[in-house]
């Protein structure tokens, strides 16, 4: 997608570096920055300076190619290794995380140094254009689901920043639009973070998709009033059975469409399907720190960004939620919807 | 309540002026304010320096009193109808604001100009004393409900800093701690205005009442996950079916509640019974600023309150829902436990 007409990708590697768009700062900057080990890329995920699943994929896997581009011919593999168990310890629920490393183990496997040096930086390079490639397709599967003049409301940020490109539960929304329906956006604020007020909002306005930013508060009364006829999530891990890991907030949104009759679709790359994951409850979810709840991070009123402090209380501050299958009204993946059951996660992990 | 040992009420009407805790600063800091006239006093509800349904109603008692007292004898009845007008002018959907309005009116209806002034004054104290009151006794009926270990989940403030004194959904939770029992309160976030982060907590934390504060977005898991064993909110209107208006979001925990049989209580005085509203949709909602979702006031580091601004985007901010009489459990007044409908409204107007 592009930021003032020039294209843009969320993740790219470059040599011995991983170039990212910095994702905290927005929407009050846009900046790249770059990393030059496989440290500070998993301290850039870890901080959140990447976020999202395909984001977070391409990203571990370019780390484990950058970690191989830097290793000297004896030391690919060693570095590999320890590259995985550096990224792998960043941010235990993303499915994609593991994904993008175990690509690059699976490609290297065998391999001396610098053919396997070699493979790593082409297998980074292909989860990137797979996940770009994969997020247009489930596009247009997903906006089968639109029609001119529909309200859609999803939840943190899976757009395009969440991925390399396309986004998943955006692109079926780029896609109606590009085909010139009016679709009208609500995008919940999604606290502790803030992803859908920084990023989703900010990635609409780009795109010209007409919106509203609301308090998470807020969804359950549009949809009481008949203002919600579809909502689109994206999805951190999908369990073997069709449980979805997303953003903590997902589920009681999916409580909320049912109790509506809403349907409530999850839309994902393959990629995040998380098949020697039995089901919702093996999923490990994330806790993180007091922080992100005791304060929000914006910029004041000279334009200097800086965080302000709401509570000193202790705090509970779980990342993510497992939605069960059975809220689930279909997985929107590149290979089409499927139903959101062990028979549908498997049926589209053949796919394609 | 008892601020640093020094009792404290919201709202005291002193003379000519009405006394309130400044809410928008705490928990950064604990100051009053005072109004000098009417005006000021209507702009203390509108702005929310003072805010919560027995707060605002006893405020606005206490700005009817203030306006006689500040008018000559031949000037009184029109200050009062003047007076009348400006108050319910702020803050549409609250039962209370007109219940204090009213009260004063119909105190000083048929009197003379100073007989009018005093009555006013008097009825002012009244209806402060009478709040401090019914939330005590109403906190005696609900702890009934509540047990040693429990954990409750409750949203927004409707503790003593939204009446005059011991609140509505936190007095069950206060006569059950200062009677030995163990209470956890989950207190959610509540933006866009954060009363759960900033003051529900504060409250609970001067009291020594165990917390965590969530995301309002945490709750759902918690209830999955069997962390909740009641809800307990406050009211701003019910209607005469039992429909009840309340901040942002509690329609959203009360269909969570019933998704996980979870029982759900609104705890009120009968104040803010409406008896001539017919049922929810007859409750005006009041529609807030866009900056109060855009921005996020609190302390920077170096403690200097300011606000910082998470989102340019446009914004949809209503600051009330409805929850229908259905999916809540019982209605907790001053004179007991009545059930969420027309019945049990009208059984609770008229006891005591």
């Amino acid at each position: 997608m592009k930021v003032n007409h020039i294209h843009q990708r969320t993740v790219v590697l470059r040599g011995s570096e991983v170039d990212l768009i910095d994702q905290p700062v927005l929407p009050h900057a846009f900046r790249r920055v770059r990393t030059a080990n496989v440290q500070q890329t998993a301290e850039a995920i870890r901080t959140m300076v990447v976020r999202g699943a395909g984001a977070i994929g391409a990203t571990a896997a370019a780390g484990m190619a950058q970690a191989a581009v830097l290793a000297s011919d004896s030391q690919v593999h060693p570095a590999l290794s320890h590259a995985a168990t550096v990224l792998g310890n960043t941010r235990p629920t993303a499915q994609n995380l593991y994904y993008g490393i175990d690509r690059v183990l699976r490609a290297t496997a065998g391999l001396s140094g610098s053919a396997a040096r070699d493979a790593a930086v082409a297998v980074a390079h292909a989860v990137a254009d797979e996940d770009a490639a994969s997020c247009e397709a489930l596009g247009v599967h997903g906006a089968a689901l639109l029609s001119d003049g529909m309200q859609v409301a999803t939840h943190c940020n899976a757009g395009w920043l969440a991925f390399v490109d396309w986004g998943s539960a955006l692109a079926p929304i780029y896609k109606a639009h590009r085909a010139g329906q009016h679709i009208k956006v609500w995008v919940d604020e999604t606290r502790p973070r803030g992803q859908g007020a920084r990023l989703t909002a900010w990635e609409l306005a780009q795109e010209g998709v007409d919106h509203q930013v609301i308090a998470d508060n807020a969804l359950a009364s549009l949809m009481r009033a008949g203002q919600v006829d579809l909502v689109i999530t994206g999805a951190d891990r999908v369990a073997a059975n069709g449980d979805v890991a997303n953003k903590i907030g997902t589920y009681g949104v999916a409580v909320l469409a049912r109790h509506h009759q809403i349907p409530f679709y999850v839309a994902l790359p393959t990629s995040t399907l998380a098949l020697h994951t039995a089901d919702g409850q093996a999923i490990p979810i994330e806790q993180r720190e007091a922080e992100e709840v005791q304060y929000t991070w914006g910029s004041d009123d000279s334009g200097v960004f800086r965080r302000v402090r709401t509570t000193r209380s202790p705090v509970y501050n779980p990342a993510f939620d497992v939605t069960p299958a059975g809220l689930v009204s279909g997985l929107i993946t590149q290979h089409g919807i499927f139903e959101a059951s062990a028979d549908g996660v498997r049926l589209a992990s053949q796919a394609g």
